[in-house]
């Protein structure tokens, strides 16, 4: 124990700060008696928040036995402080009720004389904040795996305080791709169409191998070195709004990564499922039995959902205890940060059911109660709709258990898309999966909220799935694009990126996007190298992005459908005087269609122009489809 | 037109009456001019019913000219009559909010002169029909195809007004079982522990062919003379029921039988789906699209909504146009009519969602209303239980469609039954589909008021389905009859009848039970001829029906399961002190059963008794199973 100080002593120390204390908060230390590494989390605060309690986790060695106190503070209260059976940590809660923004200064005592003191930033929200819009289905999402996108700053692709250097030459390792090289990307992305990025995981994940894909996370208040900064990303949000583009930011709430730094002192004994096991023996865990139906049937025995929510996923990824209230907290507390400090437009959030409902609950209130009109949209990988719709905010379970999330992936409608294109037309098989699915949607509280993929970072490419068939390839995608949902695309679908389709084949279908590397030879930015069906596709691709951008009849428009015959699935989509017919056709071989059967949503337009050749149609005339693929034509007198 | 008469000089004469006015009230006719055949439906009502109006249709040789008037009523009024663009038919309402038990005589006038008269009865209700308790969770119903099951009275094998003979050796012909037969079985039935009988349907069916299996209606209100008389049924009903057994009956609102007599003259120019198509040419009809989806889909067109209701099943069965608002009250009064007639307590609702959905909204909350404590279950035959879930009383759906439809009977859980012991137990097959099926309950208003059955007239047969394996047969019987479900069994399934597996067999599932005919080599109900496994299928299944009968467990318990390992599924019932422990082993090697794992629904036993075979079992040791098949136990202190 060195001697205490007063505060007035001690503010020209500094303190010999932990790594991840970046920004957000001046700290200095006033004695080394608590800590040398003091850490506090959430990093910052912002006042005018509808939630006006904030717990503060203080991370220090032995600082359980210290008082902590408010020694400068205007209009904030300290509220109580939590002990847990952690030596090293202690929750405070504040009051911020009445407070304004401002530098508070904390102090931590001991027999009523300050070992040490630190400031914390209270700050003032940004305008219009709290009214952000989420995505929508205004929008277009383009989900890029940041590692594997482009790498616009190859001097972050190792740093000398992480485990794993990068290796472009492992398809399980780090290849440079960073949040610079997406900056440099926007512009190709907004001449494509998108608007709404969601970006894999960002955050620090310090682990020894396969750390790229970022679902191990080791530090939840910190972009990974090898990514960027938490500045960098501020700036990509901001730079990303010029070009009319929202940041949606992948969420892990159910577990970290095992290189956490939590794991040398925890903050209580309930933070992780099988915390005491696992800490005898690190490969001594209970992986999750992935049976998700337990958490919603009513039948179900507490030990399978037990074994369902509480255990891991892998051994590199522990398990999180979110019945601990602290816990939960941290977790709400810490995806509020990051929509408040990077100004984000949603959360997708990964695992989704394997986290406590419970605490799912309070979570998704607790975000969309300070932003009234976010977006989040949970990940339920099942091709279930009763199981996926148990999730939506507005259903009404039969349990009384409600949601707040507003959307979620459409996993039952994207595996009935790709089985449809794929299996051949049948009584029960082909296009009429696709139609019945999509009847499910009586099940949800918000169909047209969730969100319609044509693929993602764990499944096979589309173009390989559809067989490398480019007309299969553009149904699949029209009907993603042209659906009542909200669509989201894969990073380089656009160029027909091809994997595997048998097993997962994470290394494949998350391959380099070309261009994205100084030295590729392909380039899509540039146009450099692309073959003639990637052409084609981009410019299919292009071309309905931006159709869509403006089309209130895909925005917001009624949809109809017709039971599919003979191979052919017709829809359509109508608002206003904006009518589009889309005609999904499989035939290999020339065929005519009589149009008449499609009158009832004709709203009396006698022809129509085909948005992507521009062909004009007479409808009273058969349309004449020489192969199978798409046709969308929009309606008019 | 012969002169007319007053109601003084007339009444001595008797009509020339239709054959198919047996009973119900006493017509006579005043003057031939209207009709030689002049007909009322229904053929009585009663006074006291919740819905006070009522609607005959009268039947009459261009009765469209005359005028009706009430020449004898206390307490009832005409209310009106409504004419159609047929000239032999006239719907009178009659208004009976104050009437008492009576004979009414009306009088068809023309020119204020009294053409012909009729009376009318009015009837006083049984004590206690309103409050009739409908069939539930503590019955067993036992499906009986009438034709196939006893032959009680071969006198009435064939009938001269019926066209098609008798003929048992051709499996698509009337082989002469009756309801006569019926009522000699329930001894049997009774001793088997069966509490409800569903009887195919016994209404009228003068077809040409295959006219046995009931679903081709040529009078709704008369008994087909084949099986006995309306008199034979009412008499079997109050048979049954000093055997605690209830008699659930089958009813057709979809279509009818083209030998119907209507066919010679419509009562409206909208009563059949596209009639006048078909009349002009009887084999010129739209058949159903069968994609049920249609009218529950929040996208369909009403194009494919028609193509589903509108549609014919067969071209021997016309479409019932239930839009045509007099349509839909003789179909709502028919239901209503034979509850209150025979004394039913049930309704079983063939091809449901066929029938237009807002007339079966309205035929079910009309019965409904008439008998509060009744029940109805609706066939919706797919394997989504979304969809069946639509048509359940109480279920909000996001249509605001209601349905006052208690039950439905349980496809989903029945397809996944077999397929779950048929399959391969692996990751995602074999039991856990049937777990996960049961997880889908979340989407009932009610679940545990669905009807679940091991196979009915239009499956295979469950011990063939089964591979002809009794351990299995046990497991499906057993799941079935254990259940959160009212269970429902098919003739002879509890001595193994067999059928092909394939593609439907409706002769050979449909085939005579053994011991129904004089002739029979193998008797059942004497149980004489019955092979080693019969006998073991006969004694279990009487053994596990009785149990239940008495077992609150089973019949208002609290259902637990845990997820399927290593092929055993293990379910728990519990109600009050009783507890029963389901373990369903589809392990073809002896196994022993840790059942620690199950102690949550022990509710602090500690042994169990075999229910089948009486053998005792320490609840701290394992169970040792050596073979396949169900081990229930009743568990103890």
């Amino acid at each position: 124990m060195s001697l205490p100080c007063s505060p007035q002593t001690c503010q020209h120390r500094v303190s010999k700060l932990v790594s991840s204390l970046l920004f957000g908060f001046a700290l200095s230390t006033c004695a080394m008696s608590v800590s040398a590494a003091l850490s506090v989390e959430p990093m910052s605060w912002w006042t005018g928040m509808q939630q006006t309690q904030l717990q503060l986790l203080i991370t220090g060695d032995n600082i359980r036995d210290t008082q902590v106190k408010l020694i400068k503070a205007q209009g904030v209260t300290l509220s109580s402080i939590n002990k847990t059976d952690s030596n090293d940590h202690l929750f405070v809660n504040l009051d911020l009720s009445q407070a304004t923004p401002q530098q508070l200064t904390l102090g931590l005592f001991k027999d009523d004389q300050l070992l040490e003191q630190f400031d914390y930033a209270l700050q003032a929200r940004k305008k219009g904040s709290r009214d952000r819009q989420g995505f929508s289905n205004k929008d277009v999402i383009y989900l890029i795996t940041p590692d594997r996108f482009a790498n616009g700053n190859p001097d972050n692709d190792n740093h000398p305080d992480m485990l794993e250097q990068a290796n472009r030459g492992f398809d399980g390792g780090r290849h440079g791709g960073d949040i610079m090289g997406i900056r440099k990307a926007l512009p190709y992305l907004h001449d494509l169409g998108v608007t709404q990025l969601w970006i894999n995981p960002l955050l620090e994940n310090n682990q020894q191998k396969y750390s790229y894909h970022g679902y191990s996370t080791t530090n939840f208040y910190k972009i990974d070195p090898r990514f960027g900064s938490n500045q960098e990303y501020q700036a990509l949000v901001e730079e990303a709004q010029t070009f009319g583009i929202g940041i949606i930011q992948d969420v892990v709430v159910n577990h970290m990564g095992s290189g956490h730094q939590w794991i040398t002192s925890m903050p209580s004994s309930t933070w992780i499922n099988d915390q005491s096991r696992w800490l005898k023996d690190p490969t001594d865990v209970s992986y999750s039995s992935h049976r998700r139906t337990t958490v919603q049937d009513p039948y179900a025995v507490s030990a399978d959902i037990s074994d369902f929510s509480d255990g891991w996923f892998d051994v590199t990824m522990p398990d999180l205890n979110q019945r601990d209230p602290h816990m939960a907290t941290y977790l709400i507390q810490n995806s509020i940060w990051w929509v408040e400090y990077a100004g984000l437009s949603g959360i997708r959030e990964d695992t989704y059911s394997y986290a406590d409902k419970h605490f799912l609950s309070n979570w998704s209130k607790a975000i969309m109660n300070e932003y009234p009109h976010f977006n989040i949209v949970g990940e339920e990988w099942t091709a279930n709709p009763v199981t996926v719709s148990y999730w939506q905010t507005g259903k009404q379970n039969t349990d009384g258990y409600q949601s707040f999330v507003p959307s979620m992936m459409d996993f039952p409608v994207y595996e009935a898309l790709i089985s449809s294109l794929t299996d051949k037309e049948q009584w029960e098989s082909g296009f009429i999966k696709l139609y019945q699915m999509l009847a499910n949607d009586l099940v949800y509280s918000n169909p047209s909220n969730l969100v319609l993929f044509e693929g993602n970072h764990d499944t096979n490419r589309i173009y390989s799935l559809m067989n490398n068939d480019i007309e299969l390839y553009k149904i699949a995608m029209a009907y993603v694009l042209t659906s009542n949902r909200i669509p989201q695309i894969f990073y380089g679908s656009e160029i027909l990126m091809q994997s595997p389709t048998g097993e997962r084949n994470d290394g494949a279908v998350r391959a380099d996007f070309p261009g994205g590397w100084p030295q590729d030879s392909v380039n899509v930015f540039s146009h450099q190298g692309l073959n003639a069906d990637q052409k084609q596709a981009l410019n299919f691709m292009r071309t309905l992005l931006n159709y869509r951008k403006t089309s209130q009849a895909i925005q917001q428009g009624d949809l109809h459908h017709f039971v599919p015959k003979d191979g052919i699935y017709v829809q359509s989509r109508h608002f206003g005087d904006e009518t589009l017919l889309i005609v999904y056709n499989k035939n290999e071989q020339a065929v005519e269609l009589d149009l008449s059967r499609f009158t009832e949503v004709f709203n009396g337009n006698t022809q129509g122009i085909d948005i992507i050749n521009k062909q004009a149609q007479a409808l009273n005339q058969p349309l004449k489809l020489a192969q199978k693929g798409v046709t969308i034509l929009a309606l008019s007198h």
